[in-house]
């Protein structure tokens, strides 16, 4: 027999491009299923939650579920809030209250973790209630799953910003000699690496890509620059925001940092000020870095079709999923076929995703450690939706020279 | 009688998302003009000039004709050179060599300072040849023009980044409570005004935006910031590089600068990293920043289509120009009609526009010194083309509490 009752849909963790595509899945998905009544958003999560915060997605009027698939960042609101033994009395009373049978959680590893919890908790006490947890990181690194919706948006940002940040770098090389690109990713590399879809022809930017997966050498780094710019073109690199050392600490943490958030995880800051710096120092080459920041997970106009796609389907699945019965379980994409690209979703157990974190395997890195593999490449670019827009190329034939030097 | 010559065009300066419209402008008006043979561009503006490196425009497929208008950077290469006085003679006798007659030079205020150099060193030493000069700054600080080409581009990725970044602090501010977003200007505010182009209805970021036309007080914008945080919905903040003090001392200036470039300008950096730890020692508030440095001038997904359409204008029209005889002039942008917005090509003397600079005038600062004018958005919105994307706006209808806490 079905259970009847109404769905919550929560987003947790750092927003991305596509998670309210992932959002506009699950509405329009429980609107297909009778035993579901009422579809309500936790606003900023299990934050608001505990305190009730609850709005009814029913009253939605279309054009704005139609909007939501291409409009970036998290419409509920969204926490880093990791829950206390005491919170999940609480937790469960609103959820009871509110006769809530299916639990939608939107989020990475930690969200993993917390949508498995609530869920013990409730079986513990005896409510009926199925969770699913619907996949979104843009760092990629959640396990189980092919890859993670948000992840082909920050990659098709990035190999734009790469591309275009490169030609202003080739341009202008005798000036500003050395351009750092600082991207993303607390301890994985996967939103460095996709910096490389840049690349069109043999010599294109990024010349060099370091990922925190390697511990990070300061001299083989400006030996590496070196040998570009060497070339009399400039150098573009692409480093990570989390590179660490050969001891494993983070090469800098932010100087004032205001505590950790409730997860542990201290903010980090300033790689691309500090290699400017160096390459300064030591080599007396101008560099100059950029640093998309949050810029690069939200940008609207950087969406990945593919990505948005997906983002929909994992929503859609996990309603499915649970009104078959499902719970426990988080939605995965398993990548079906290459050559046409396809994904089909699949589920994996919260309790294995949760806090389990998937660094850039090893050969997706070259053997020098200062950039990716083919492999990659072949792994990374169906995710970003298409090829990138058409530049000129010129020839530039050269004129001969009429006049002595 | 008409002057019979070949062509030659440069670029100079900051690359910007349509500095090769202009490029594709030039290329396509010269080969209307019987009188004008070879089509030459200088490979990196005047310093490529001088080791007599040049390519055959003429040499170049359709393709890539028509595919540099949405080519962003420079594709001839650029340069920040100040000729010296022992140059002149070394160009002419390059520019004489290859029969140039007509000389269109790209650049903002410093390569207009260039060009006029060049025009009178060669009317003085009787040599015939008509310099026009091209606007181009993503800066927007050229005087005698309504606006620079590459501005509505710059002004368009940052109302787009400063609206997705919005979004992202919007969701997440009980975790990254304030948000700065730095923009790129030396000395005028032009590009972080533009962020308020973001706003769609009040309340929308950036909440602050801080201009360096105006001092910039600290212990005003801590007061600014805390109270918008008090609002409860997060706090972004748009501010320029190029901030100063009441002192006209830039706020930061990079540590390890290697030295300055040839007009003198110093290396900039450093400011919204320097106020995220203000905020966080002063007020214990959580806070980041992004700052998209060069990416935000070439980003080809944010081209504006006005901005693309008006580069080539510009282009075209100095070669147009100097046919008829014009020379010692650069092609300036007047606005002959706000709604529908229209603007048609003008000319300003080259000595004129030469190293002066235009700052934000005070009409569009607001009174606080914190934020623009309505005039300012009056006059800016036509230049990034056309609207911002529709996103989704969630009625949020909030969900009566069962639960007492």
């Amino acid at each position: 027999m079905a259970l009847r009752g109404s769905l919550l849909v929560g987003q947790s963790g750092g927003p991305t491009a596509v998670i309210n595509a992932s959002l506009a899945g699950v509405i329009e998905e429980a609107r297909k299923h009778s035993e579901i009544g009422e579809v309500y958003g936790a606003v900023r999560g299990v934050e608001g939650l505990l305190e009730e915060e609850m709005v009814n997605l029913g009253a939605e009027g279309e054009e704005a579920i139609s909007l939501l698939p291409n409009t970036p960042s998290a419409a509920l609101g969204s926490c880093r809030r990791k829950l206390t033994d005491g919170d999940y009395a609480r937790l469960l009373a609103v959820l009871k209250a509110h006769d809530v049978r299916y639990l939608c959680y939107i989020g990475g590893n930690d969200s993993a973790d917390t949508t498995h919890r609530i869920g013990r908790f409730a079986a513990e006490a005896g409510w009926e209630m199925r969770v699913v947890g619907i996949p979104k990181t843009v760092d990629n690194d959640l396990g189980y799953t092919d890859h993670c919706p948000g992840y082909g948006s920050v990659a098709r940002f990035n190999a734009m910003a790469a591309r275009d940040a490169g030609l202003d770098t080739l341009a202008l090389h005798t000036v500003d000699t050395v351009k750092i690109i600082e991207t993303m990713g607390r301890n994985s590399g996967w939103i460095t690496a996709a910096t490389a879809l840049a690349r069109q022809e043999p010599g294109d930017a990024p010349h060099l890509i370091y990922l925190p997966e390697r511990p990070f050498d300061v001299d083989r780094f400006l030996g590496d620059v070196k040998g570009e710019v060497e070339k009399g073109r400039g150098c573009v690199v692409a480093v990570c925001e989390g590179l660490k050392d050969a001891e494993g600490n983070v090469l800098v943490s932010f100087k004032y940092a205001v505590g950790t958030d409730s997860f542990g995880h201290k903010q980090l800051g300033g790689v691309g000020d500090h290699l400017v710096s160096l390459i300064a120092e030591r080599l007396g080459i101008k560099a100059r870095f950029d640093k998309a920041g949050t810029i690069q997970r939200v940008f609207g106009l950087a969406q990945s079709e593919v990505d948005v796609a997906e983002a929909k389907m994992v929503g859609a699945a996990a309603v499915a999923r649970a009104c078959e019965g499902v719970s426990d379980q988080m939605i995965t994409l398993e990548r079906v076929s290459q050559s046409p690209y396809r994904c089909e979703t699949g589920l994996a157990a919260l309790a294995e995703v949760a806090n389990a974190e998937r660094p850039v395997p090893d050969e997706f890195i070259s053997e020098e450690g200062n950039d990716v593999t083919a492999a990659f490449l072949e792994y990374a670019r169906p995710l970003i939706g298409g090829p990138l827009p058409g530049y000129a190329r010129l020839r530039m034939k050269r004129v001969p020279k009429l006049v002595g030097s």
